[in-house]
């Protein structure tokens, strides 16, 4: 059966925002994009946790996904304390502690190596890359980054970019990989690293996916509350895949068509993220509610 | 027959790229939103310019538009004179010289107040109410307004609202008007001061329209080329009003439907603006080309 393999991290994330903060809940891009993927085809998650990972989150984490590529460490599980902006917009970090996943190796146990779909969420551009490796089966990779690493291992980072087939970045990172303002021409230049897939996030401001030489623009999902913007990145990439893979699985062709109906349900997972703090929401959707929204959000769409 | 009546500035802009400088060309609202509109109804414009005004100017909009409620003073045109950031983003305004706008007293000529559709452009809200009231035939009124006003004269900025159909405001004017963050909410609370739809512009980021409840954003038609972005929202106000006067004209009623035609217009005569200088690329567009590029906006939003 077609599967997503997630590489990434799993965090404790306490997250500050100006109406309420929560401590040490469940963050961590592999949680955010596995959840999220998972309404859609079966997840293998590689990652680490250390000894203090609550039972009840990984309770919660193994109903959703396959979780034999999580490896569980003497030590604390990857810390993140950070502070949005009144209008959650921006965010500060005030404190981030690697713990265990400094040390992180992937490895991918047998049945996560034959998925044919792979997500590298946010990782050093080298143990992206030894994920791939690993992934015998893969017929469609994607990945992420941070500033952090277009930063300090841009030649690494460019040789992954080479090596996937898909790209996911938000507007502040397109622009400093490519040295570009117009985000356009991002995802343009982004395509010419090797990539033939470039979806760049605009946050609130919507999407913009490149493929073939079209640039196709998606507003987000209009939301009059939003909680918590922490992990709406990763669940929006979880919802993309994740329709991929189960459009892909039923021997559709990859068509623009095809990337559309991906982006819409990643725009329905992102907006379902932020309702709510860490993966309550994105863990208590069920099926037709995102039916819905999706069929909401193409409605809005058609003219 | 049906007509449109745009009050509003018609300016001498000097304009600073990173790129380029053009000086003393065509600007002001009026013009960039009658000659978008122009495309689609007969356009009434009522402003003002001084005896420096230039003649080939004049004798372009004239084409466009019925400039007999401009009217022409002693002493200089508007002038405005703004510098644009690298990401032509922000604009920082160098020099403002009303000279004889400050003394501007709306005036619409017969045939003008006979329009059934009317555009109040950015102007004192008391002139822009003085122009309603003239508007004798008047079916659907739009107004747009400038920080500015919001700050010093939010009272009779209030009363005007309060006495049109619809608003168009970017989204730092929105959340300045309303003191509100969440643009969903801004767009509810500006509902809630009476006008039935209000349209939020968030420039390359796209729009929202805010109608009977509904919340439908609209991405922004993708360019990868933008020479200069004054004038996009009024060209955008003008193909949406536009839209919406040639639909009605034909005895169609305001629905969802026939907005959101009129705001894929909106984007279009948006994207058109900021192609080029001053109206240049406006005032040279075709229908089979506005057509065209409908067509394709409508077909990158269907899923």
């Amino acid at each position: 059966m077609t599967s997503i393999t997630c590489a990434g991290s799993i965090a404790l994330d306490t997250t500050r925002t100006p109406f309420k903060t929560v401590e040490r809940v469940l963050g961590g891009a592999a949680s955010f994009f596995s959840i999220a993927a998972s309404f859609f085809a079966p997840v293998h998650v590689c990652s680490v946790v250390g000894s203090d990972f609550p039972d009840e989150y990984w309770q919660l984490l193994a109903k959703k996904a396959n979780l034999t590529g999580v490896q569980k460490k003497e030590g604390k599980t990857f810390f993140f304390d950070s502070t949005f902006s009144f209008d959650l917009y921006h965010r500060h970090a005030n404190k981030t502690e690697l713990n265990v996943l400094a040390d992180f190796e992937p490895v991918l146990p047998e049945a996560a190596q034959q998925s044919e779909f792979i997500y590298l969420a946010t990782m050093p551009p080298e143990k992206q890359l030894s994920v791939l490796k690993q992934a015998k089966n893969k017929k469609l990779a994607f990945m992420d980054t941070i500033e952090f690493y277009i930063k300090s291992e841009r030649d690494a980072l460019l040789k992954t970019i080479a090596a996937v087939d898909g790209v996911v970045l938000n507007d502040v990172e397109a622009r400093m990989l490519t040295e570009e303002a117009n985000l356009i021409k991002c995802g343009r230049k982004i395509h010419s690293f090797g990539p033939k897939i470039v979806i760049l996030k605009k946050g609130e401001h919507g999407s913009i996916l490149f493929y073939e030489n079209k640039v196709i623009p998606f507003p987000a999902f209009p939301l009059e509350v939003i909680v918590d913007p922490t992990g709406a990145g990763d669940a929006f990439a979880g919802g993309f895949l994740g329709s991929l893979a189960k459009n892909l699985a039923h021997g559709s062709l990859l068509t623009a068509h095809g990337l559309k109906i991906a982006m819409a349900y990643a725009n329905v997972m992102g907006s379902l993220a932020v309702e709510d703090f860490s993966v309550n929401r994105l863990a208590n959707a069920t099926n037709s509610e995102i039916e819905r929204r999706f069929k909401e959000y193409c409605e809005l769409l058609r003219i």
